[in-house]
């Protein structure tokens, strides 16, 4: 069964998986939901006729084995599932390209490369239903919290574990799925780059240095209600000033910080109304970093200004911790060959962190080399139906990854994985 | 029946009052409500034995009138309706006071003072119910908007027309009210501060120069929702960011105005959530001031901070106008007679606006010359159960009203009340 790579053949598989998964407002691969189901039925017919294993793991993620010299193996991996009314690259756009990678290897190696290449569609990673993203791949790293997922429930009232069951995976056993990284000595993964990094630039393609590490945190000025006719401006303890002083310092935070972002996403003020001085005014605030000492300074930082506005308005201040991840820097060979697969394949790369969340940080913070690729997204919009990448560019990306695996698989092979 | 000034039977009555229409929450003298009416009852029972004749005008105002040597009248006004946990002084204390002034007017002058002196309990002064605040004097003075209060509604779903004709006002002659003002030579008003400045200053008693005109806005700032992990901050267009450089800048816009004041005491975000720049911010942007040219030069230079701010973050910005009233400044001459009262009374005084409106705002704007005292208010709290004045002040309080009254009658006396 000779083939090469056609990348066109991945375009193709896309659209059709958008005709028989999307409607008119977008993707609609929740994970375990009926739709999923029948994305991942589809997918695994693309399978039919190459030379390699499948199966499901215990955390639901879906495992294609092309059998290589040795067990040691790379692993291309992406996910299926979208959030609902998606886009009809996110995820899908790396598992299919992986596919086409698995079928030029099986048949450049007549079935058999030196070392081991494995495609694995993660299960849930965009957590759209249970607002925890990541499960499967955190079930496979090992750092997937299983008291708090236990806890998790959907809009409907329906249990996590419950949800789960229905698609036959037994939720108290989904860490086993660790097992299958026992063998993983790189881990690669091609998405589009939900921002407009390279569309600025004007690059297809980029190599990506690694995950952001997020502080996520709820912020709380208190001040006094007053009258806003009869309280004279300096009497005033007033909390949307203190909160709103927030509002250009985190720009200055985040332009000390080379390279990180901070957002304030949210505001809310009580009592809230015309006629009074506001007296609690919540914001949150996102702050993400690469480096894990430049995340610690920005939210340092951020506390010293915060106390200062309040103490300044005569205010009190209170955090709350939201939610908290570390940065998950990716390998520097692999990145190198990502630097490397990128440049053969369009004369041009640029290295960019990635803000937003992928599987792969499961996989590096678990200690397995990682890399990924990052293809243009225009307008920089991604989560929604207007998501969309130049087919040409696309093509580029098939490439890219086909040439960074190639790379990834003689290194593997000839330095027996180690980090 | 003989009498002189006796300001703590005021108080006795106001405790009185309190006991009878309050509760563990405050006072609960809504308008047109049983509580209301009862209060009302109680009120002309300590008219019984003056030589007064008591009538209800057709907007609900209960007029007490002690004829004088001329039809012109001395009008000393305040309102028995209070909010829902509303405190123990404000309206009544002013009605209460007034009513003593007329006693010893009544005793002094053997039942005939030079000019007529009468005492309204105007009706709604609080808008509680219907949310529109000086209902029974926009009725006399001829500001009411018919048209508009007659949509008016309740949180039961009960019209205002409806609400009126169960107390036996007929609410489409209310405007008939307005031949009580014919005769109304001066017109005078006592009510606790409802803010900090007197304390502040460690003085019982001020002269009140009018109440502050009100531009009030809602400004919505449009920008784009944007991942908060993956777009770079220089790419961002933050609603949120513009809408919050105002908050500083209101504060410069009140300080420059020589005696304004801004408050922005509502804030909103869309989407609204930790992960996304926010793409669209309504502010609500209240600025009041005694002066019409300088509250005009104040909304001026909101508007232009707000376009600029807009213009620097990428942004649109639209504004709408919530509700607006003129400045009620009130009468150089009664101000006067105001001061001197309060200084023959505590040996200081000092001139205030008020920022929250009277009934007095509506006299005023129909051309009556208008004077108010305010009476310190520990904590500068008001509509709350805890409002509360020193005993020593609300003696003096009764006793300044008395002077101003008095002064007022010479002048409406010797000056036929001319303007």
């Amino acid at each position: 069964m000779p083939s090469v790579l056609n990348p066109q053949r991945t375009i193709r598989e896309l659209e059709e998986l958008r005709a028989l998964t999307g409607d008119a407002d977008g993707a609609q691969r929740v994970a375990f939901t009926p739709t999923w189901l029948t994305a991942r039925r589809w997918f695994r017919e693309r399978l039919a006729g190459l030379p390699v294993e499948i199966h499901e793991d215990a955390a639901g993620n879906l495992w294609t084995t092309l059998p290589g010299a040795t067990d040691r193996a790379v692993v291309i991996g992406s996910h299926i599932d979208s959030v609902p009314n998606g886009g009809w690259l996110d995820g899908c756009l790396g598992l299919l390209a992986g596919v086409e990678v698995l079928r030029r290897m099986a048949a450049e190696h007549d079935g058999r490369p030196p070392v081991t290449v494995r495609v694995v569609d993660w299960a849930d990673e965009e957590g759209a239903r249970f607002g925890k993203s990541l499960f499967g791949s955190a079930a496979c790293s090992g750092n997937l919290d299983l008291d708090e997922a236990r806890r998790l429930v959907d809009k409907q009232g329906i249990r996590l574990p419950d949800a789960l069951c229905a698609v036959g995976i037994d939720f108290e056993r989904v860490k086993e799925s660790g097992r299958e990284r026992a063998t993983a000595a790189a881990y690669l993964e091609l998405h589009i780059e939900q921002g407009p990094v390279l569309l600025d630039l004007g690059l297809p393609l980029g190599a990506v240095l690694g995950t952001f590490g997020v502080e996520r945190h709820a912020v709380t000025f208190h001040g006094q209600a007053a009258h806003s006719g009869s309280t004279p401006m300096n009497r005033r303890r007033d909390a949307f000033l203190a909160a709103a002083m927030m509002a250009q310092e985190i720009y200055a935070i985040a332009a000390r910080s080379d390279g990180g972002v901070c957002t304030i996403g949210s505001c809310t003020t009580k009592p809230g109304i015309v006629t009074s001085v506001v007296e609690e005014c919540r914001i949150t605030l996102d702050q993400r970093h690469l480096d894990a000492g430049a995340l610690a300074r920005m939210h340092a930082e951020a506390r010293e200004a915060a106390a200062r506005f309040a103490a300044e308005g005569g205010v009190d201040v209170a955090w709350e911790r939201l939610w908290h991840i570390k940065p998950a820097p990716f390998h520097p060979r692999l990145i190198a060959f990502a630097d490397e697969a990128v440049r053969e394949t369009c004369g041009t790369s640029h290295r960019l962190p990635s803000g937003p969340l992928h599987d792969a940080a499961e996989m590096a913070m678990a200690g397995v080399p990682t890399a990924m690729l990052f293809v243009q997204s225009l307008g920089g919009i991604s989560h929604n139906k207007i998501e969309d990448t130049r087919r040409d560019h696309l093509e580029m990306a098939v490439a890219a990854l086909d040439r960074l695996a190639e790379k990834t698989m003689r290194w593997v092979a000839s330095h027996s994985g180690s980090r």
